[in-house]
């Protein structure tokens, strides 16, 4: 598993220390380097698809995590932790399963033993689903809803990319319930696409939400939503999954239940996962050309003070103190860079960081009693009065947030377009859009899209409102589907 | 890694549906019945030394991670994660370490590789130590002082025991530090140790501290500073330690840094470590024979709620859940049990679990506006009229809170004894007691005393005030030094 062949092309190179570049024209290369300058991660690990949370990024991530954690357990689901380690088995109840992801183990083992009957958990339900089998009796035992915020592992083949696809994938959180009948399972699905619509309101991203084609859903369950964010190359990222088991791994796993009746039966099961990839979209979303753009609501630093230190330099950091206590009393948070940098150099690296609101507090700012404020998602110097100044800067802090939504709503307005024929989808594709097209749900007019490389049925939007036929073979079709490039 | 002879002798016995052993008679068994029982883990899962945290579980342990993250964070120590596969190359870059620790280490590799090249993180410093060299460069990188909470694997060769030795040890942190100069250094580790003496305020027991005897500090290190508890049955338990590496890591790991004079420097480090044992140490020391007692400063349900349904159903009902809210709107946590079970059943569950203060009201309460307070380390029924019932009950939170400390301190009073010779220290240690000698700190005299069957030297007291001679060979010796039984 060393540093391979895999991973980003500019790994060995030297990282520049300033972006230059532009997220439009190039966003690989932009996406690298900011995951770095900003101090998110650490890529010199030296195993493949795999990196450090440094400081910075931790935080962030946490402050993410910190929203799911908080609408879970407002919701009743309860946090739990499965061990690492899986029996074989454990993970061969669900051959089908297992034979699918068997290429993408890790297998573990202790000194002196021979081959490896253990392996790191790829995903939850190997490790939970056998001693679900143990807790759940009756139907006095259900639902059962838990979940676990985890590392999975996987032996990826494809080229990996930090927190997009890693062979560690860290802060994944999984969502598993289970339920006495297919509507039970049905309301609670519902309630994990409210949840995440909740977390994607954070991130100031609008949520799209497709129904996955049928042979895309995990082998013997009933379907799956998932969550996609289209990113600045027009490429679209799979981001988090709500999927209705049925009753298929019940049915593997043994998952029981007798019944009012006391008749034994099968429970219905749903999970619902994701992690990091919500950083992701927030960091590909809504940076520029000068670096991150957080959203307040996940924003570890929400404000960030820069004294201008020509005279009165006592003044100007007591009045700088005095404002940093103001605004944490208020819940805000806020740092204050003292430090010897130009003030230049400060805006620039805090810019990086996507700090969400600058205020620079000089002399003049002290002598007439009033602050100058930059929201980073603008870029203007503004007055401020001192007055109710915790009040106003979380007023500022709720307009970034509104106005970085609907930023990301613009960009999707203008990137995703409907065409009505194989050939304009196929060209606004090359030209990094992402498409909406009428299509039958077949899989042989599913081939022929997917025939143009790099591209997918992605999903299909679930309403039933639109009509138009399939771009394909011409049958009508209730549904809108997005066919894009995807990662 | 099946379950084996290493498990507990119980495991695979149906666990009774009471506790019926009592803890100062039996402490392993009731140990282990308790962690099922109050449905903190569950220990069915299939690999030696694992297990899974139970939703009420992970709770207890959850809160206090949040007393650890919320003291490293005000402490300016912050919060990273470091990959859990090693390559053998970092892990080799101490060979010493990496010798002695190689037995216990879990191999991993991927499908189609031959030997394994990799580990799983068996403690921090193989994966954090060559990111840090990367990381300081200048005198202008120190300090560093970051942390990670991790799962940690030991493939243990000796009998596991959950949340005492297991194999995955989970909810562990890591503290680990770099310093320009060795006065830094130090100091870092008392603050460790002032945070760490916060730690043990909250769970309700006085710390004991110990500096171990120099040929068990880590090869190379200065010295270590190690937390005990006393276990209810006489035998000592290590919880915490705080490690001063001097340089022998930063010359293995060749961390480094450019003085002021331009000078290559090897850096000053130090490690602190702790996790899942705290909870140990509180189940151990203030459970009784029905049950858990949880400190309410970590206790997931502070005050449980118990409607007594003779007559006046809805007003009952109505007042618990008035009186739920004014408490949770105190910060104070808060469960009403209005499942169908009796009265009993309920006090009986919830005193297994360990929850602080219960509150019974009926019909009689609401009539007369009171409530029937009941605090789980006394058992005794009391009246508390409703009027600033929040606040009453803050009061009697924190008695309980204090009462434990108490009784933990008498317990530690009474069971730890002072001898001054070899035959009375055994005599003392066989009675189930934990003795204090003189030691005159040799390696000689130390045998002479670990001849005893699973006797150790447990450490020294860092004071110097007392004054008496080695109860071996009669040298002069400035220190008080545990000798007991140990985990």
């Amino acid at each position: 598993m060393p540093k391979d062949e895999l991973e980003d092309e500019e790994l060995s190179m030297e990282l520049p220390k300033e972006l230059g570049v532009s997220k439009t024209e190039n966003f690989a290369v932009w996406y690298n380097r900011i995951i770095q300058l900003a101090d998110l991660i650490e890529k010199r690990y030296n195993v493949a698809g795999m990196f450090v949370w440094k400081p910075y990024g931790f935080r962030i991530m946490a402050n993410i995590k910190k929203i799911w954690d908080k609408l879970f357990a407002e919701s009743g689901i309860q946090e739990t932790y499965f061990p690492l380690i899986v029996p074989l088995e454990y993970a061969q109840m669900n051959k089908a399963w297992f034979d699918g992801f068997e290429d993408e183990v890790f297998w573990v083992k202790g000194r002196g033993e021979g081959d490896p009957t253990h392996i790191l958990r790829p995903t939850g339900e190997p490790a939970m689903y056998p001693i679900f089998a143990m807790w759940i009796r009756s139907y006095k035992d259900l639902p059962l809803r838990i979940y676990e915020t985890v590392s999975s592992f996987r032996y990826e083949t494809k080229h990996t990319r930090p927190l997009i696809r890693d062979r560690e994938i860290t802060f994944w959180y999984e969502i598993h319930t289970v339920h006495a009948t297919k509507e039970e399972s049905e309301e609670e699905l519902k309630e994990h696409m409210r949840i995440n619509d909740k977390i994607w309101e954070a991130l100031a991203i609008p949520p799209i939400k497709v129904e996955k084609p049928q042979w895309e859903v995990f082998p013997g369950a009933i379907g799956a939503i998932e969550y996609y964010n289209i990113m600045p190359n027009g490429r679209m990222l799979e981001n988090g999954s709500c999927n209705n088991l049925g009753q298929a791994y019940a049915k593997k796993f043994e998952i029981t239940y007798i019944d009012e009746n006391n008749q034994k039966q099968y429970a219905w099961q749903t999970c619902t996962g994701n992690g990091a990839r919500y950083l992701v979209a927030a960091i590909a979303l809504h940076g520029d050309d000068k670096g991150l753009i957080l959203p307040p609501r996940i924003a570890p630093i929400q404000v960030v003070i820069i004294p201008i230190f020509k005279e009165k330099l006592e003044e100007v950091l007591s009045t700088c103190q005095k404002i940093a206590e103001a605004l944490k009393a208020a819940d805000i948070s806020v740092e204050i860079d003292a430090t010897e940098k130009t003030p230049g150099e400060k805006f620039y690296i805090w810019e990086i960081k996507g700090v969400p609101l600058r205020l620079e507090i000089g002399p003049k700012e002290v002598a007439e009693n009033f602050v100058t404020a930059v929201r980073r998602d603008q870029g203007k110097r503004q007055k401020v009065e001192m007055k109710d100044l915790s009040l106003k800067v979380a007023v500022l802090l709720e307009q970034v947030q509104t106005n970085l939504y609907l930023k990301a709503q613009k960009f999707y307005e203008n990137i995703v377009v409907e065409t009505n024929s194989f050939t304009e989808m196929k060209a606004k594709i090359n030209e990094g859009k992402v498409t909406l097209i009428y299509w039958c749900r077949s899989e042989e007019c599913a081939d022929e899209i997917e025939r143009i490389e790099g591209v997918e049925i992605v999903g299909v939007i679930p309403t039933n409102e639109a009509r138009g036929e399939c771009i394909i073979c011409g049958k009508p079709s209730g549904e809108k589907t997005y066919v894009a490039k995807t990662y």
